[in-house]
């Protein structure tokens, strides 16, 4: 490892001692200077980003990479008023989430703390340096951030406005930190853990970089893969409902994680598959199908299996028609991804079967897969949507960044043979 | 991957899905029932162990070895009673542990659920075959175990017992599976998922096999690391208190991860010293210092660099003066393992500040370091101690053997822009 690299961990983990300690007003002063910091430098943050993107243009990266890069004045306030939103949450740390005595006179008591230092390795959005290391600092836990390389200038100058707010609050800057070296064998070394330094790596990134933290991490990761979501509307679904749920599902945003890939609609009423259908080609919506969606409109293309698993992130969807809720339950745990799912139906019994039987982190009954998100959870800012299974599933916001130990406090209690 | 160990993995994946439906009752008959046929088979697997054993003592292994190995008509009935006691708990799924309305009207439960397949690797000790199965299928998991060589005839005969008695309650046998082969390769197998079958590796066993757990997991582990435990006797400590507490922590069970390692005297109160020292020679403990602890007490032998950081498991302990509570904090910082560490002293402040500082998943106040165990934390059976810091910290029993997912009701809501 590089004497650089192992400096940036020996500092991450200092500083997580220091703030793992702080009080929640310094945190959340901190928050907001860096709110403050963010503002000030707004002109110096668009005119680092216009280097990157310069750099950007010249590889011919594709468009919805360079929107992503992309900061407007509007996005830089974004991101002030994004710290300052967490500043308002709940501190997380030191809750007593359980409490309890035991015969022999000992209280145990299971309280909240930070996990220490979380490593984020993002692609080339300079917004999530300022959301990633806000809800850390919040969290009480050292990031080390290492952006995507086309993103550099801006995060570079986004980190420096966090480290001043931090400063400004008596807290250590060390608390985050961007790593600075454009060599990619950088990445790996944080995915070993960095000598023992890094507790926990984010991705947050496409396929290609999911892959990579799967195959190297030597240390626990929050882990996101895909997000094929379904909306299965049951034979006793109210059909304006259905309808709705399944436009908003697929077409609000097409592009985030809770988008529906796949609509599985009960052969025991067919007559649904028409309407349904026809509100997703009017809202703009390419329809892939199964031989029987093929047959209720014209406009449907055929579906191959390759679409039962695919993420589209765009305007296309997959539709099928299944034997009732245990039809839509065997597709799914075939083809899902285990991230969020959704059953329409007026059956309260169906629902509660659905919701029971799907492994999802998040199954839901007659509301859009949409939700699928931190704030609207009421988790405030979140830091991506978990699809492992342990600790985080689901939306990661500051409460699960953190950790818990045992305090337990006697009067001389010894342990009998 | 051969095609044995991936029919094995196939196997376990849909015994889970049947195993997570499973109700209660069912689970616990099926946990009586394989004590039952563990008594029944009794002299069956004792004849089995005799088998392993001898096959173990042309190894010339080490005795404590052989020991773990070895079973006894006390021991078979030990594994049998455990499988009762695990009966007896409450069943940790399905429990909404939190449930909230949002604005919009969704009401959000977080209902506890099993977390899938478990692989369990595990030393020649025919006891954890019983207890790991157990409390896998108390929580709704498949678990595929892969216990040492040295004890296959003794595990293998203890699994078919726990299958057969899933098979008398009328659930999948394949829930609870043993790893047929002695080729070490299946260990590489079940630490890379076993192709997606796998959710989560627990490792039983000594350094050897948890750093090979640590290098080469591709899923999830609860890792045990050593138990640097630690006692801090403060100056303000009742003294009679601290010898009982320490003594206790040291030499109760010299073997468990719980047991001290490390006593720290606090040097503003250096009368301590030599009456601790003392009631620990007289216990038969072999005590080594630094130079304060060896002018106390000529027989106390001079301390390495290297005893401050070695898990003796033995009745050794190294001792040291230091500099008041904040001492004893930088200390165990520097030489502990994040386990469990204990202050002696009156002093609350200085109790809570220990408590506070020390990132350890069990801290203690005026209690003996060998409380660090499931039965004492009221958890029933544990399958280790996870000194990891992700979802399970400290002990491991059925509850930790969970995850939970979002159960989202609504009543048509969509997601607004």
């Amino acid at each position: 490892m590089t004497s650089e690299m192992m400096e940036l961990g020996h500092r991450a983990r200092a500083a997580a001692k220091s703030l793992a300690a702080a009080t929640t007003d310094a945190k959340d002063a901190a928050l907001h200077a860096m709110a403050t910091h963010i503002r000030a430098a707004s002109k110096a943050i668009l005119t680092a980003n216009a280097k990157d993107l310069e750099g950007a243009k010249s590889k011919e990266l594709k468009s919805s990479f360079v929107d992503r890069l992309t900061l407007t004045p509007a996005r830089v306030e974004a991101m002030a008023a994004g710290l300052e939103d967490i500043a308002v949450l709940k501190d997380p740390v030191g809750r007593v989430t359980e409490k309890w005595t035991r015969p022999n006179g000992l209280q145990i008591s299971r309280i909240s703390v930070p996990i220490g230092v979380i490593g984020i390795v993002f692609e080339s959005r300079p917004n999530v340096t300022a959301d990633a290391g806000g809800l850390c600092v919040k969290s009480g836990n050292a990031a080390i951030l290492r952006g995507g390389t086309d993103g550099f200038h801006t995060s570079q100058l986004i980190t420096k406005c966090l480290q001043a707010g931090l400063k400004d609050a008596g807290l250590n800057p060390n608390a985050i930190q961007m790593v600075q070296t454009a060599d990619r064998t950088a990445v790996g070394e944080m995915l070993a853990g960095l000598g023992g330094t890094i507790d926990l790596i984010v991705p947050r990134g496409g396929k290609s970089l999911v892959a990579r933290v799967q195959s190297e991490a030597r240390v626990p990761v929050f882990s996101h893969l895909e997000g094929i979501c379904h909306v299965y509307v049951d034979k006793a679904a109210e059909l304006e409902m259905a309808k709705a749920i399944v436009l908003n599902s697929k077409m609000r945003r097409t592009g985030v994680c809770g988008s529906a890939e796949t609509i599985l609609i009960d052969g025991a009423k067919i007559s649904n598959l028409a309407p349904i259908i026809s509100v997703l080609i009017n809202a703009g919506c390419e329809v892939r199908g199964d031989a029987g969606t093929m047959a209720a409109n014209a406009a449907v293309k055929p579906a191959t299996e390759e679409d039962w698993s695919t993420e589209y992130l765009d305007s296309i969807v997959s539709m099928r028609v299944v034997d009732g809720v245990n039809g839509a339950i065997n597709h799914i745990t075939k083809y899902g991804s285990q991230h969020t799912d959704a059953i329409v139906t007026e059956d309260q019994a169906t629902a509660d079967h659905f919701l029971k039987e799907l492994d999802s982190a998040i199954v839901l009954h007659n509301a859009s897969t949409q939700f699928a998100d931190g704030g609207e959870f009421g988790f405030g800012a979140e830091i991506g949507i978990a699809t492992g299974k342990l600790h985080a599933r689901g939306p990661v916001g500051v409460e699960q960044l953190t950790t818990f130990k045992y305090q337990i406090r006697g009067s001389g209690q010894i342990r009998p043979e």
